[in-house]
Order: C-alpha cells, then sequence, then structure tokens
C-alpha cells in the first residue's frame, strides 16, 4: 500500500516527483521547475526576495500541526513578507528535510498544504524550485519572491511625523491558538479552534500590501513578532515614536477574550505580544484614504525616549521570541 | 573574550548582526538586508532562481569542512546552478541553522566564507537576505538568482543530434578529494591537498556560462552529481543520446592518476562518476566556436537505446547518489 511507503523506501527522486505533481504553477513562471534554475518574469526590471525558515520544535511541534498545515504555513509566513513590500507574491523556491521514515503520504499533504495556501492567499503564485533531502529533523526553509508592479518597494524607514498607524489583519489570534494547544484543555483546543487554526494556517492579508502601497502607505512591515517588537522596528528604522492608542486594540482583545478566559490568560497579552498571525502593521499620511483593510490603532510622533508608546507608556519589546534572528 | 561566545549566549540576533557586517553586498540589490525582503534589480524583465541546501552529516563533516569551507561552498553550489541557465549570478539569501552551541566566530568564518566565494567566483553578487535559527544540525540552505542579460536561457532539452558535447572545468577533483578525505591517509591527504581543496572550495566556471550561451549553447547543465548522472539529464529531456569518446577523458584522468594510485583507487570511476566540481556540461552546434574554457568530450546522436554512450558501450547512470533529490 503507497499509504505506507516511506521516503527512504522510495527515494528522495521520487518522493519529490510524486510530491511536484501535487503542486499548482507559477503564473510568472517562464521556465518552471526541472532545469538547474527557473526562470520568473518580473516585467517592471526588479523582483523582492524573502527568506524564511520552519524548524521542528523551535517554530512548529509535529503533534500539533499536520504535513498541511506546515506547508500553508511555510507560505503564508513568506508571502507576508512579499506582501510587506507592497509587492505581488510570483514565485516560491522550498527547501525540506525530512527523516527518512517519514511518508510520502506526508509529503503529499505538505505539497497540498503549499499549493492551498498559494491559491487561496496570492493566487498565481506558485513554487518553481524545490530540493528534498533527509535529515534529523524536519526543515522547511522558503524563499518568496514579488513584483512590484513598477511602484515604490514600501520600507520600514519612511514613517513620517503625523501619519496615522494602522493595522491589516488580525492581532493575537495565532498566539491565543499556541497558547490553548500549550494549555492541553482539550475543551478549549476544542471550542476555540478557529484560533487554534490561525496558529496552524495564518491568514496574511496579502492583497492588504499592494493597496497599501497604492494609497500611499510610508513604511509597512509583517506582524511575526507581534505588535510590540514589530512596531519598534518601524519607530527606529524611521527615527520616530509611535503612538498606539489602547482603546483601539480593544476590538482586537474582544474577539478572544472569551478563550482567554477560559485558560486564564490575558488577551491583551496576546494582541500586544503575540506575532504569527502575519498580518500588516502601515503608517499613512494623515489625509489618505485607508484601505479597507487597514484599521487605524496609533499615530506617528517625534522621536521621544521610547519608540513605541501605549497611550501614555512606554511599550516594552516584549512579543513572540522566535529564538529565530532574521536579517529581513 | 569574544572567541569563546556562544550563539546561545550572544542571541541569534546579535549573532546575525555580527555575521551580516562581514558580508559583502550585491551590486544588484535595490534594497539589501534589512527590510521584510530585499528589491533587485532585473534590466531585462526576468530573472532565475534555484535553491539548494547542505546539511551536516549527508553533504559534508564538520571535522573535514571549515566554517569558511562550508560559506563558500554553499555559494558554488547554487551559482553553479545559475550559470548552467547561461546567467550572471546577482543575488542569494542563505538560510542557515546551526546547535547553539556553535561559536560566533564560527558564523564570522562562514560569513567570511561567502564572501570570498562571492567576490572570487561571481564578482557583484552578494548575499541580500538571510535567516539564523537553532537546531540540532547544521544546515545551510541558499537561494540564488541570476540575470539573463536579455539572452535566452540555456534548458536542458535543446541538445540536437550533431552537436558537440562539451565541458568547462574539471572532472573526478572532488571526488578524488572526498575518497582522500574518506581514506583517512594523511599522507596523501597532505600531498594532493589540490584534490581536497576542490571537495571543499570547489571552483565553478561560472562565466563560461554566460560564454556557452553566448556561443550558441542548445542545451547545459550544472555537473553536481556526475558525468554519468548529469549527462542522461541532458539526454532524456532532449530526447537524443549522448557520445562521450573515452579518449576526451584521458587529460581529466591523467591530473588524478597519481592521487588515485595513493588511495588505491580508479582515477576513471571518479571522472565518470564524480559530481561536485561543479563544472559545466553544455551542447553546442557543429559549426560554434567553442568558447575556450570548453573541451570537446563527445558528440550528440539520434536517440537510442541508452541515453549517453562511452564510446561504443552503454554508459550505466552511476555518480553521485547525493540521497537529495532536487527539481532544479
Amino acid at each position: 500500500m503507497s499509504k505506507l511507503e516511506t521516503v527512504a523506501q522510495v527515494g528522495e527522486n521520487e518522493a519529490l516527483k510524486r510530491t511536484i505533481a501535487r503542486l499548482n504553477t507559477s503564473e510568472h513562471a517562464l521556465v518552471g521547475p526541472g532545469d538547474d534554475s527557473a526562470v520568473i518574469a518580473s516585467p517592471d526590471g526588479r523582483f523582492t526576495v524573502t527568506t524564511d525558515t520552519l524548524i521542528e520544535g523551535h517554530d512548529f511541534k509535529l503533534e500539533w500541526s499536520s504535513a498541511y498545515d506546515l506547508g500553508w504555513k511555510a507560505v503564508a509566513s513568506n508571502i507576508a513578507d512579499v506582501a510587506a513590500m507592497g509587492a505581488v507574491p510570483t514565485s516560491l523556491v522550498v527547501a525540506l528535510t525530512v527523516p527518512g521514515h517519514t511518508e510520502v503520504t506526508w509529503l503529499e499533504h505538505f505539497a497540498d498544504g503549499l499549493k492551498a495556501a498559494c491559491v487561496n492567499l496570492a493566487p498565481g503564485c506558485g513554487v518553481v524550485g524545490g530540493d528534498l533531502a533527509a535529515s534529523d529533523q524536519v526543515m522547511i526553509s522558503v524563499a518568496a519572491h514579488g513584483s512590484l508592479e513598477g511602484r515604490e518597494p514600501v520600507l520600514r524607514s519612511g514613517a513620517q511625523v503625523g501619519d496615522i498607524l494602522a493595522v491589516a489583519g488580525t492581532l493575537g489570534r495565532a498566539a491565543a491558538g499556541l497558547a490553548l494547544l500549550q494549555s492541553g484543555n482539550r475543551d478549549a483546543i476544542s471550542a476555540y479552534d478557529d484560533l487554534v487554526n490561525v496558529q496552524r494556517r495564518p491568514n496574511p492579508p496579502v492583497k492588504a500590501g499592494v493597496e497599501a502601497a497604492v494609497a500611499g502607505a510610508t513604511a509597512m512591515l509583517d506582524l511575526s513578532d507581534g505588535l510590540a517588537r514589530d512596531s519598534a522596528r518601524i519607530a527606529k528604522a524611521s527615527n520616530v515614536t509611535l503612538q498606539i492608542d489602547p482603546l483601539m486594540l480593544q476590538g482586537f482583545e474582544a474577539v478572544i477574550e472569551e478563550a482567554a478566559r477560559a485558560i486564564d490568560a490575558n488577551p491583551g497579552d496576546w494582541v500586544i505580544g503575540g506575532g504569527e498571525d502575519h498580518s500588516l502593521l502601515a503608517t499613512f499620511p494623515a489625509d489618505a484614504k485607508l484601505p479597507r483593510a487597514f484599521k487605524a490603532i496609533g499615530v506617528v510622533l517625534p522621536q521621544g525616549p521610547a519608540p513605541v508608546m501605549l497611550g501614555a507608556n512606554p511599550l516594552p519589546e516584549l512579543g513572540w521570541d522566535s529564538s529565530r534572528a532574521q536579517n529581513n
């Protein structure tokens, strides 16, 4: 039965062949998988590139995330970094390492997750190259590419005093999901499976990235490490202070309050400190019309003693320490 | 003393900062490291992308390769795949995982190796993004990008009956180096350290890739798995049979014969089966002027019973089984 075949049994070449057969192609690929390199269209003469890695035990546990979940998450976490530049995701290359005893069906479900995330979050984007190898741990390393379509990239460094600070997407849901899983409270996990699913399969607001760029966003980033840490990154890169209005966070807290009560947690901590929703944080000129996906949560002030203020108080740079360092 | 500091002690962010400080930038980067994505110029509206991963225990041993060697090798093995399309390497993103007890100086030497390989093998190319994380094994995953400068990519599938088959670069040296290391014969390792160094720090003929494209190469690939396996890939993709002239391989054997004798090995096996020199195999029209870097080793015949013939005999697809599957 093919269900019981492992990667070691069928060989990595055959395993990879079956995996790739389940993927969608990129609409932007001029030469797809199968040669020494793929060739991708970049009509405006530029492309964006980012890389992010998920490691078993550090970024996920195999008992909490299915192969499908991991394929989805690997795509979502990378294309959020494409969207955060104001770019449209066009193509991915995926390096996967798995133990030899991994079943081939696991790889197939991983591929299904890659495909589903591309199709749902970034239509037209697809996997154009990959690498499969044996290792002790499951490790997924993705490089994602985007097209700026003639627009200027939206950097972290452009926030201007007087700008509005706004968020597209959810805050604290992925952290709530993680806390629920960590609680081991089965009833709560089942009752709030929508939050657990955000942790497993985040839904970054990819289109909102382009919308922000078009609307004149002056700075933007992907909230992968949480509002506190990531807002400080914009503040430092732009030499400003961001002031978040705590009233504007109440809506984000309200929807996770009940789950927090169920496991005796503080929903405010999740909203402020939780990463992995992969929402977008951006600044806009005061007279810009915010895209519908964005909700104002604060303003940009001249550089003060703290990079970020929550109301009148400095906001410590808490948040998700991913035990991960990234320079993009 | 900073020499004794480990990644776990200084934290991954600080470790990554120190590592990046030692890198060269890409001349093609419009936005370099530090934002959610880098932005790379692709003047002709296309870019090539490939990915390759090196895993401790499978692709290298830490007792045989220094951090510098691994940085070099990670760059070399990836830009060879760029060159094999006829493209100029422009930029790399590098995902690195190391155990927490790894010394920060190890990372710095790794960065030095990345930089040296870029500067020496592909001037103008640089690292534009990265990711550093803790894991049980050292794992290096690179995605490399190239510019076709308006030329058509040279695929594996374009070989035509009557074409000349030619190689740029060395054959069998990296395999000789590996065999020397595996032999444990210290005298031989020391006597033939030039071969050991090809294994540790391969020198792919990167510029020859562009020269081949300009000269009208009809098919090309990077010899990462050895002449036997990789020539069969061109043959199958092009629906032809490649006939290699054994006389034309004698020069490649001659330079490793002495090393082979020292450890009682067969130099012919290294030339035919050894990968990792990352030389280029290409086919050219019979009337093309071969670039100086290329040496003719055979001809392209109509598809016969075997994809590759060595003289009058079918050549089995031996070679380096990298326990690695790649679709580019």
